[in-house]
């Protein structure tokens, strides 16, 4: 048989390596006669033909990595002799056949699995499922798959990575080296995969926004998908040389189909012509408001639509047991609306959301942010990126065992994924992995960095290639300012600093409470699409009627940035040449800063795909731009003014101050006090802009900015969005004050089971149901012998622990589960432990425990808890008093313990 | 007595807050009839009169901060409720006086303190000294103030600082919230002031290296204090407009002269002509060579002077035991030299080296760097002022007690003023935050990211005010690049990436197998001022020759990274402008290269401050430039060539090819072959040239250069210095492969303090003596209740202990010494601890111990344990078995242990 030859070449390979001869003696006669008795336990029809047998050996669990060599002792929360003992056989490689788990294909895969322990340790099945099924599958026999919204173990799936990694460094030889080579390897080809179809994906509906953001105004006659500035300037797009002037040239105002003959706007296709005042098409207002109607409402349709597939069905949760202490598990989850970002910090906090990440979710949001942007709502794609970026790399995880069987692994290669996102979203590569590192990311070691790196390269390079827009350029709001700042203008910016993190905070504040007393509390609640289409309606019908809104948001942005050259055709409309133009100027900016910021606060939130970026960006820079316009009617007013005088030529009358340059200092403290992000935010502002020279001004805002935003509301939107959502989420940057001790918050009243009384089936079973029943189904049970705690067991692994030897092996709930000691001798396994008398029969579950759970003394300080829940990722500690066994902690206790508190330090 | 009232204002604050009233009276009996007790056993006369009596509750010890309505519990690794015992009061807040510690002066400060908790809290002594003594201060009566060169414990100073916080958010009302605001705003004070004096020492440094480099070639007639471009200049460089101009207007070549009168070469200075070939003006290369001579020898004698008063003298340092097995003190540091950047990298990972941050080391560095700078040798200042930014930030940390009382804390505020380092060597204040993150710092929290990002931008703003260049510029080698990258370049760029990832690798190894062989082996290892004389008459010897070399480092690296204008006279003759002048200046740039890479290698490691990254930068631009002038080559030789005629314009002839961009990536490849820095890196680079469009190139090129780095030399430089002067630095970025078991790794064989049996002093200094005769006087006693692991007391502490009862209450050496279990429950003192028959006194030691030491069950993975180390930063870890004490494992043991590990995982 190919199993069993196969079998036998590894433990030659086994022994071939430093192995102590008697432990593969010792393995050999235990494993060999007890395939005969575990055939009489099997209810799996498969096992009787004695093929699939083989996969039992073959389908190793975690700790069949400790079989070649490994010096016995435990790998933290991983019990490890007992992997020689032959119960533990005979329960960790069956899988157990449930509804939606391909048991074939899976022991299909297994015996197709190479040989050797490499191969043999990553044809474990049992993968994370993205379509919201809450299917348990196992980890690998000893460890069930996390269950949806519970926390995943970090330090167990790092002690994981290392026994694999360990393994395979045991390999000797030019195979070795080249497993080595391959595995390393693998990261760096997941991550340049992430960032080609991150960019692709991007590029798409970049290209899809450029077109269907021109489809409200009209269309083009020669080629209908072509967006307004392909049809007009068709001939010189191709050539791609004048991309710098095509960047100002697709300034679109009212009637600049004039020198376009090509493009045709609605009111002439339908030869419908209703003039208001001569002034305002009517009928063209009517189609512009319509195509954005029709855009967010097929928007919010689909995302409905994916919500319905997407989040968990109620008839596959019934594990799930809500808990009425802890965080609920809320219903029909939309995952494609949204900024996205507060849940994937959630995830990569060490949280699982099952189909949050998922395909389907990645599809819907990527075509409804296309509609939602091209109907011109107040919302950016920016965030939305992040999340399908990250979306991208969960689903090419999957492409490699490493990372598709390691939750803690995995993300990492999704900080990566949200450094790609930002990358192609912004055009800022560096702002992206810093972005990722200050914002996103939970752990951040420094080889994720190089990853994020090198991703956010790839995506940008390989955005820049598809160039979606045409131009040809990476920077999105180049501005090519050449003069220095002056001393006198420090007092702006700081002025620029404070209001831009006064309408952050502001903003933060308003949108939460409009969700909170809003959304939430009006029969909005139940009408997420009708309040879709209340809200596109009303912007729409606000942005036609201001020019400046009236344009795409990035748009408007950049010709805030830009400097004013004496080309009036060029800056539109924006730049005031005497004092007399600059109050109209800025009459019209307030307008649309006013709609902008009040349509955000109500858009911001809604069940469609939606970022924060963009609109701060655009407050904050109307904003700076008011400002700049009014220290620029000051020069004007007053040129002799010896504050002018010094700094500026005064015989050049465009000369001393450029407002641009307020609109990009007044956006980054805009953002700044929105989201309260400083490296990343400066690098982004950047790179979005080209403007080194002002650095240092964009800092010393920002810098104030965040001040003044944390002096008025602690958090930014992200936390914020986070508390509002009730997402678990252990903030690693908030420090607590807290007068409570270790005693004091753990669960001394949890139930324990000793391994001296007889523990049945029965027993277990009421046991978890009592802990069921009290809303605690996450947590465990500690292993204590008489008062010494000696493991733990959590709950869905006894229940797998449980159903398994009650539905495979057919145990009746009579037998006695035993719990073994963790002993650094070997023992030999007495064979005895399947005895057959039906009065008395023994099981062991020691392999489901872990049998070496961190411990801190009742007398630690709480501090030095929370450290160690916050640095080591725990799931649960255990509370002793010198070896005796005093209570647990639970992550999910401790977080709703700290939202309860109520000083909370801010991160600053 | 004014202490006296004081204390009971104390008291009666105590009250206003939310504390159980039984706390109060508990304390009060307890101290006040103590007072009296112990005036019998103080041997200090000024006890006698009962005036600083006060201050033995005045002065109070970490623990002190709970006896305000803390509930009892410990504090992580402090004890608590033993504060309530009287015995505790006896020891903790005596301050005996020793060599060179003022107790007068403690005292006196800490009865001028200012009443209330906060302040109470403040007022303790014991300060980091710098001046080298390795003084053993009171950490507040409980610890002991870190050894030199031994690990501090950062869980114990975390839990310090969170205790200190607590108690600050337990005043309520007005002054509390004053006094949170004045807590929370001492960082930013403190960051602003470490970049306002690191700008102010950076430009006093860059001024003078201004002037002492051109004081090789002579000197101003007009203003001896005047360098050569102010003097030829002064007229334009007071204007200061013409910056742009002036940054390429000081090229100097050998008749630069010419047009200025003012300015006087030394052959002109003392009329002596001696002429060779009639080209080299031999008197003018000798002087050249003498003042580099002069420059060098001076900060070499400098270096050693200093190095003689700033490390510990071996006549205080007794108490440091040296340790065969663990890391050997070195004797008479020269702390000055070298970069410095290893040994912050291990002082911010945790460890002490006295007096390597001290206010002498800071003044030497400067000087000495400033000189050698001046003399023209192939070394960078940014490494040294990263080292000078570390020492302001260590200086001015003492001015607010949170950071001068606690060693985590104060890393924190090290890790900014690394920022602040790169910022003003570079002007790039992102990238210096950056690199204080990637590269530097071992914890770099949220709050250290914001503090980070203010004190660099504090110190760019500030350097930009001082302006020593006099350009008012901030970007050190501005490009005007107005040019797209075209895509055939890719190959060029990729190349260069291979070629700087080579060069840097081989940089790496040569600087580490010429300081292990040739510096560390020959003579020169007990000459190092003779090393320098000879490095830098080799050096000017060379440099000389060649016009490259001549100039100043900088000055090259800014002329090799400009663009070509058609104007040759500023160009420094590195543009050709028709294919036969390319040959020259190849040779000429490889000759240059060579020099400097040769240069670079027996320069790096001297004895004087040396950084690697202008040299680093020099090497790559001459590779990259001289890359780009054979494509340049190739696109005037074959102008017709498809791959030139696609993207270029045919009819200019320089417009295809820019070389200085080429040696902008090559520069970014080699640094990024020597550090392995990614993405701070990028930023520098781009904050360094302003070159945002060739951020792709760039990036591209420094991956490439990393993975081949990474393939030839495992390590970066800092990291292989790290191994090569032997640091204890713990990596936090390696994965080590390791097959050992945590019960392999601890030592099962310390000796333990059982609280059951009787403990006289003459014991513990028993095994004391022991512990210190076996090498590990660093390390200390697990205290065990027969098998029972209770707590733990390190050497130090427990020596400390045992001097103060010897010395200060002249206990005889049969004392019984208690060491008490830690129970939960109030234990109300039975006061009866000093008992005064001669034949059995106690005294309690339980104030000393570490009653909660952090455990981990002797079955967990060796794994589990490295990562407690690294992301907790511990000194020791105590293993047991089921609650019974197995043994304990060191921070140094560890690190012994895995500096002998063969197989070490690469970063990546």
């Amino acid at each position: 048989m190919a199993g069993e030859n196969r079998r036998e070449e590894n433990l030659n390979k086994q022994n071939d390596d430093d192995i102590p001869k008697i432990n593969v003696t010792i393995n050999e006669p235990v494993r060999r006669p007890h395939r005969k008795t575990l055939n009489r336990f099997l209810t799996l029809p498969d096992f009787e033909n004695g093929k699939d047998l083989d996969n039992i050996f073959e389908t190793p669990s975690e700790d069949t990595a400790l079989l070649s060599g490994e010096p016995f002792h435990n790998y933290g929360h991983l019990p490890a002799q007992s992997s020689l003992s032959e119960s533990n056989h005979s329960v960790s490689g069956v899988h157990r056949p449930r509804p939606g788990f391909n048991k074939r294909h899976t022991w299909a895969a297994s015996i197709k699995a190479i040989a050797g322990p490499v191969r043999r340790y990553t044809s474990r099945s049992g993968a994370y499922d993205d379509d919201g099924l809450a299917i348990v599958r196992e980890g690998g026999g000893i460890r069930v798959w996390y269950d949806d919204y519970t926390t995943i173990d970090w330090i167990h799936d790092y002690v994981k990575e290392r026994v694999r990694v360990r393994k395979l460094h045991s390999i000797r030889g030019a195979r070795g080296k080249f497993l080595r080579l391959c595995d390393s390897s693998e990261g760096w080809i997941l991550v340049f995969l992430i960032g080609v179809v991150t960019a692709c994906i991007a590029g798409t509906v970049d290209s899809a926004v450029e077109w269907g953001s021109d489809l409200k105004d009209g269309y083009c006659s020669s080629n209908i998908f072509y967006n307004q500035r392909f049809c007009c300037n068709v001939t010189n797009v191709t050539k791609g040389n004048d991309s710098d002037i095509l960047n100002f040239d697709y300034f679109r105002t009212g009637n600049d189909s004039e020198n376009c003959t090509d493009w045709v706007n609605w009111s002439e296709a339908f030869d419908v012509h209703i003039m208001y005042n001569n002034d305002i098409n009517l009928f063209n207002y009517f189609a512009y408001v319509f195509v954005a109607f029709c855009f967010a409402a097929s928007a919010a349709l689909l995302v409905k639509y994916n919500s319905l597939y997407a989040s968990p069905s109620s008839k596959s949760s019934s594990k799930i047991t809500t808990n009425n202490n802890t965080y609920r598990k809320k219903e029909a989850k939309l995952y494609a609306a949204g900024s996205g970002i507060p849940e994937v910090k959630t995830i990569l906090s060490g949280f699982v959301i099952r189909g949050f990440l998922g395909i389907r979710t990645l599809w819907v949001k990527a075509l409804t942010l296309a509609m939602v942007v091209s109907a011109g709502m107040t919302l950016g794609k920016e965030g939305p990126f992040v999340h399908i970026a990250c979306c991208i790399g969960n689903v090419l995880s999957r492409l490699f065992t490493k990372y598709n069987k390691n939750e803690g692994k995995r993300r990492e290669i999704l900080s990566a994924s949200a450094a790609a996102g930002v990358s192609v979203a912004f055009a800022a590569p560096i702002g992206g992995v810093l972005f990722s590192l200050e914002e996103v990311s939970y752990y951040f070691p420094s080889k994720t960095l190089v990853r994020s790196f090198f991703c956010a390269i790839v995506a940008a390079v390989t955005l820049k290639l598809i160039n979606p827009f045409g131009t040809g350029k990476i920077v999105m709001f180049q501005v090519t300012y050449n003069k220095e700042w002056h001393v006198f203008e420090i007092i702006s910016f700081l002025i620029l600093g404070v209001v831009g993190g006064f309408l952050g905070a502001v903003l933060c504040e308003l949108i939460t409470l409009y969700t909170k007393n809003v959304r939430n509390r009006t029969w909005l609640k139940s009408y997420p699409i009708v309040e879709v289409i209340i809200v596109v309606i009303i912007t729409a019908t606000v942005n036609y009627v201001n020019k400046y809104t009236k344009m795409s948001s990035t748009d408007l942005v950049h010709f805030l940035f830009s400097e004013c050259s004496n080309n009036e055709s060029l800056d539109a409309g924006l730049c005031a040449y005497k004092a007399e133009d600059i109050s109209r100027i800025i009459l019209l900016l307030c307008a649309a800063m006013v709609s902008k910021f009040l349509t955000c606060v109500i858009t911001f939130g809604i069940r469609v795909p939606a970022g924060i970026f963009i609109p701060s960006l655009l407050i904050g820079a109307c904003a700076g731009r008011i400002l700049g316009l009014i220290v620029q009617w000051l020069s004007y007013t007053y040129p002799t003014s010896p504050i002018f005088t010094t700094v500026c030529d005064p015989s050049i009358t465009n000369d001393c101050v450029n407002p641009g340059v307020y609109a990009m200092v007044g956006a980054a403290a805009c953002l700044a006090g929105v989201t309260r992000m400083t490296v990343s935010l400066t690098v982004i502002m950047f790179e979005l802009t080209g403007a080194l020279t002002y650095i240092l001004p964009i800092m010393t805002a920002i810098m104030i900015s965040k001040w003044v935003a944390d002096g008025i509301v602690k958090h930014g939107i992200y936390d914020l969005l986070i508390t509002l959502n009730d997402h678990p989420f252990l903030d690693s940057k908030a420090e607590y004050i807290t007068t409570a001790t270790t005693l004091e918050l753990c669960e001394i009243d949890t139930e324990v089971i000793d391994i001296n009384s007889r523990n049945t089936i029965n027993d277990l079973k009421t046991k978890l149901k009592r802990l069921s029943n009290s809303g605690h189904s996450d947590s465990g049970f500690p292993i204590v012998d008489g008062s010494k705690l000696v493991g733990y067991i959590a709950a869905n692994e006894l229940e797998h622990a449980i159903k398994h030897v009650e539905d495979a092996e057919a145990l009746p709930g009579s037998t006695e589960c035993q719990f073994k000691k963790a002993e650094h001798e070997i023992s030999i396994p007495n064979g005895h432990e399947h005895e057959h008398e039906h009065e008395h029969i023994i099981t062991d579950f020691t392999a489901y425990t872990d049998q070496a759970p961190l411990t801190v003394s009742k007398t630690a300080s709480l501090e030095v808890v929370l450290e160690l829940f916050k640095k080591l990722g725990l799931r649960y500690i255990c509370v002793v008093n010198c070896g005796d066994y005093v209570g647990v902690i639970h992550k999910k206790q401790l977080l709703v313990y700290l939202r309860n508190l109520a000083i909370k330090t801010p991160q600053d």
